[in-house]
């Protein structure tokens, strides 16, 4: 039984890593909810009862063993050195520790084994990179992977709570009152695509996009993957999916390749055209498992898997996995 | 001054046909509107007055001296030779020729040499294919293209006007009733993503997919261009959206792309992320130009660019596109 904090625990993954843990009947002896100054205050529902979220202060984690972080790249970098010297381990969802070559970056699937090497701090992966490794690294350790060529479609919950209430207001707006304002993304996204996800970097890529690589390499302990990514925020709700080309270094099939991905724990094959089924994000929300599909030989290619695959970020992302992380310590 | 009919004048594409003609104050002697029998009847503004859509038969050609077609394959087949056969020019919007070697495809921009090869009958090209290209093409001249790797992000009113209200109807229902029901997808588009586009071939792409390797050879006069394409219909009302990976032959880097793009006619570069300009469909939706940005050397590839293109899918996807042609004539 453990003593576990969240830290941003009213924010979309926070909500998330409460129902998560509730539905994976996580041995918890306490649960302190977190948040900074502005969220603080709130009350969360936690088995049957309310937990009023308290302001973060660099002595809110006394007496806590494990803590979940999900309240950005800043709040991370200050607090969770604080949270280890008090004692704490910590599962970060932000970006801030990930290429730190002291901290491991886990997906519990794929390295499971990196998590001992950590020294209080264990990094969440992005949630595209993520989704994506859920099919990619299955097909590289059968064929080994040299390079992917990919597109996403990311759900407007990737960026937060206020992502979600961009878009509810954009239709709503424009439902009443025929026109709509712009508070939070660089374009109208409701009836639109906006291809930047996070901020750019002076080649052109944007920080999201790079992430496949820098992270992919990491988690799968491939020093030479290469991916180039364009990363496109798209008008829905819950659930990123990503478009993918993969070359590999053996001869494979569509038929090997859909082989192998069928026997991947956390990942459910939904590949049947004739019958219209492939993935779509709608039916991968609120999902604990990935769903891919249009397995396909890569007709640009010489060893090459084209296949597309669908994830609920918030989970799988994010949530879901930063919880398989703390199971796993 | 010519005699000019359109087949299938009330779809989505016929209206903008229309429209296309009316704003390049072609030349026009009269104008025929055709349709099928379940839209024979309708009234159609032209230039200030109503011409009422007629049923289209095997007469329907006599004194035409050029027909454009946009009423799907199997109407173009049975009735583009009928066309011909009474000394009609035929511009045909569908499939259903394009992979004809008698007949021309032609995108004016690109190829407006082969259109004086043509037996009665010039192809119209798929959308999404021609709206790539018009970025891809003036790379391939300067750099000599060898492979592409493209997602797409395809409007609904790609699907024709039933696609459009389709999204539309999704909702409205939800608004006001809290649940949407499925006509016209295999899935509910609003606030989802569908990859599947056309239908499946055996091999697991889609015919829409594979169009832009077939289409791209004759267009591009490049028999060995390969394409790796996923296809995905997204909750867009107009403009369809490309991400592409292209891989050259000759080196070449972000900088002496942009070069390129920024004098090809009918393309605008939209291009500085810093202040937050790149192509999205909305601002591409009803212009004739295409829109490319997110031009930036390709990651994973040794001489390649990543650009991001938008067009809009009803104009130079279709209509426009056909006009072009017929003014070529």
């Amino acid at each position: 039984m453990k003593n576990l904090g969240i830290v941003g625990a009213s924010g979309a993954v926070g909500r998330e890593m409460i129902k998560v843990l509730e539905r994976r009947q996580f041995p918890i002896a306490g649960l302190k909810l977190l948040a900074t100054e502005r969220s603080a205050g709130k009350k969360i529902q936690w088995a049957g009862q309310d937990i009023v979220v308290e302001k973060l202060t660099a002595n809110s984690f006394a007496g806590l063993d494990v803590v979940l972080f999900s309240a950005g790249s800043d709040v991370s970098r200050e607090y969770a050195p604080l949270a280890v010297k008090a004692g704490c381990v910590v599962a970060d969802n932000s970006s801030a520790f990930r290429a730190d070559s002291r901290v491991p970056l886990v997906v519990p699937e794929i390295n499971p084994g990196d998590i001992r090497l950590h020294r209080g701090i264990i990094a969440n992966p992005n949630c595209t990179t993520a989704i994506t490794l859920m099919a990619l690294y299955p097909l590289h350790r059968a064929f080994g992977v040299t390079k992917i060529f990919a597109s996403s479609y990311q759900a407007v919950s990737g960026s937060g709570a206020k992502g979600v209430s961009e878009l509810l207001r954009q239709a709503g707006n424009l439902f009443y009152t025929g026109v709509t304002d712009i508070r939070m993304y660089p374009y109208q996204i409701l009836y639109n695509v906006i291809p930047r996800v996070d901020s750019f970097l002076p080649d052109g890529y944007t920080r999201e996009e790079m992430k496949m690589q820098s992270e992919g390499r990491k988690i799968m302990h491939h020093p030479f993957f290469r991916a180039s990514v364009t990363c496109v925020r798209v008008p829905v709700f819950r659930s990123h999916s990503v478009a993918v080309s993969a070359e590999f270094e053996r001869p494979v099939t569509a038929q090997a390749a859909r082989k192998v991905l069928r026997r991947t724990p956390g990942l459910d094959v939904v590949d049947d055209p004739d019958r219209d089924r492939y993935p779509v994000p709608l039916n991968a929300a609120e999902k604990d498992n990935c769903q891919v599909g249009r397995i396909r030989q890569d007709c640009a290619l010489d060893n090459g898997i084209c296949f597309w695959v669908c994830g609920d970020q918030l989970l799988k992302g994010a949530a879901l996995n930063a919880v398989q992380i703390v199971e796993l310590l």
